[in-house]
């Protein structure tokens, strides 16, 4: 199968398309290094030493004699699009390539406006490219569980059969996203809907969520694959940087009481959910959504268990509340259910004392890396404003520019 | 009160902006004029003569005495957009300035592209610049009732009680939209909820129905006040473009069986729709929504109607069924609730046979101004393209570009 992951420089997408090509795929990724411009723009860096795009495909070839293509250039530039859809002619297109940090998107106005406008143009553009060169092309796009938000019923997988003055319908579930990012996710899952059903477009929508760890069987062949491993207070996810603080003596950052209960899952199931909804395509005209985590936790009940990988290692951690920068339920009704992927044979990683373990190693492996000063959240939903000084977004004004 | 008026040299903007001045409040007109550009674009005009923006706000202030403020200019251009808010101090803002034809937004990409980034960082920006200048200023926004799409249950105003599971919520009414243009409203109605959510904004969503007729009490003062009266097959709707098409001796064009269902009111309503909203604004955090139509028709419905009244008038009138160039469903339940501006007062001007006699007169009076080859649909859903020729969607390409 063809396959090209778009954003595939970045933290999923690197470890999808080494997955998919080592899986026997021919693998192409499309990027254009916003994801490293983003980090040069707010002084941040990977606890992982990540080698250059090139570097690591080289090695790549060089260890499992697998190329993998690649097409450097903006998916919201349509044209470059086009040229990769006529050269590599894909049958599945993976799309992780969008702004995906809810703090980012909150940052200022310009920053929202970029989010919004590179993910929803970028799709958008993705959606007309399969129309125009491979209508039978399967469109699998990175959604987030983070577009539900937390009703106070059951989450089910995109839709749900509604009841109503004696007269049912099964209809999209009702989202209620809490940042600019996610809202662009929300307004993309939109947008492929309505273009499934017009154009028999096949998609999956993948409402994945938080992510954590970064070895695969992959990556971990050779120091220069290494993948990314974010642990800042814009991109980085929140294990991650509980593990991170826990090895550097600092407190663990918990906002606000800590009862925010998201959906979670380990990098090796994020690829192995992408692989499976290769295999097992969308119908012509079907838009299906897949809750893509394996576990359930709350950010208090994470933080719990840092502490006590910690204490095995001879740390002592502690925990502080912070207000929430966020505007977020803090203790809330959370049941979201994923049983898509298992039913299509996903066999979960499941977050244990072991894999903790191997965390927490990354994190004191690379130690000497860590800014302890990119903790703490500077990001406030209820402050963003029109113009944040420190921080230029020149990644943001001059992908904006560039959108015609 | 001031009250400013977004995109105000437009059909339901003008109407509104004449009306709220008459009835006391101190309005400006905010307007970028891309209304006329696109009439220049598709090559087509309104039926009646509308003069320059200038000549018209001269005319009305000679009969009345009453002043409007002129701001011309883009609010997706937030520098521009925030002079206005310092200058003006509006206490509510009356959001009209966005591209709201579904057939644009389906030309091609490039149309589909800009109407959603047209309408979206246009509306968060007036969502920034109300957080940043104004934070009590009222928000009425222009939704469509075409964000819900025709579900098989009732549609209710913007919110629906769910009970899954055992678990009830109230939720975000699901939404089908049914064009790349419905769909930016949709991610317009997202971005606002969130935006009161976060900050305490007051905001006020309608979901228009279509609009029908040209004249109001203020409009018919003077020529020069005349309003827009589309009837071609991009901007026109669907009453105007029978109307004319029964004056003329054309079929009237309705697509596919006919049974698509709206809801529909009278220009007259529009206004006091907007100054009941703007009399009674939402509380502090609060993003409420009212469904704003008076009456359901299908559009076989409508033909009908309009074939009673020309045969009233001695013309013979027949009724074509063409293909449906749209997406839709073409016979389906609908019912939408549509109470909360009864509530607060509203006192509808139904459609009957008088409504319907002065829409023709109107169609005759200006007959020569026919111009009979916009009546059939050019854009068809299924064939939107990447390019289209004809169009050079100038406009579309300077505003995006103007976009950062």
């Amino acid at each position: 199968m063809r396959i090209c992951v778009l954003g595939g420089d970045g933290y999923c997408g690197w470890a999808a398309a080494l997955y998919l090509s080592r899986a026997g795929h021919e693998v192409a990724i499309v990027d254009n290094f916003l994801r490293r411009q983003w980090d040069f723009e707010l002084g941040v860096q990977t606890l992982t030493p990540i080698q250059p795009l090139a570097d690591r495909i080289r090695v790549w070839q060089e260890l499992t004699g697998k190329s993998i293509e690649l097409f450097i250039g903006d998916v919201a530039d349509y044209d470059f699009l086009s040229s990769m859809f006529e050269d590599f002619q894909p049958d599945t297109v993976v799309h992780f390539a969008e702004q995906r940090s809810a703090p980012y998107s909150m940052i200022d106005r310009k920053h929202a406006v970029f989010t919004q406008v590179n993910n929803v143009v970028g799709t958008l553009n993705v959606l007309f490219a399969i129309k125009e060169f491979k209508p039978d092309c399967h469109l699998i796009k990175l959604g987030t569980m983070g577009e539900y938000g937390t009703p106070n019923i059951d989450i089910e997988e995109g839709y749900i059969q509604i009841e109503h003055n004696g007269r049912t319908d099964l209809l999209p579930f009702p989202k209620q996203p809490g940042s600019f990012y996610h809202l662009s996710k929300v307004h993309d899952s939109h947008n492929m809907m309505f273009a499934c059903k017009i154009w028999g477009l096949r998609a999956t929508d993948l409402n994945q969520g938080v992510v954590y760890g970064t070895v695969t069987d992959e990556t971990s062949l050779d120091e220069a694959l290494i993948n990314r491993f974010d642990y800042d207070d814009v991109f980085g996810t929140v294990l991650n940087r509980f593990c991170v603080q826990a090895v550097t003596g600092h407190p663990l950052t918990v906002y606000g009481k800590g009862g925010q209960t998201r959906g979670f899952l380990d990098i090796r199931d994020t690829v192995r959910c992408i692989e499976l909804a290769c295999l097992n395509p969308a119908k012509a005209g079907e838009c299906r959504v897949f809750n893509q985590f394996t576990e359930q936790f709350s950010v208090l009940e994470l933080a719990r268990m840092v502490e006590a990988a910690s204490r095995k290692m001879g740390l002592h951690v502690d925990v502080d509340h912070l207000p929430d920068p966020r505007v977020e339920a803090e203790q809330h009704y959370y049941n979201a259910k994923h049983s898509k992927l298992l039913d299509l044979g996903l066999q979960p990683h499941y977050l244990n004392d072991s894999l903790l373990d191997s965390l927490m190693n990354i994190a004191v492996k690379y130690q000497d890396r860590v800014d302890t000063s990119v903790f703490l959240p500077q990001v406030n939903w209820r402050n963003a404003r029109n113009r944040r000084s420190k921080l230029q977004a020149a990644a943001a004004i001059a992908a904006l520019e560039s959108k015609s």
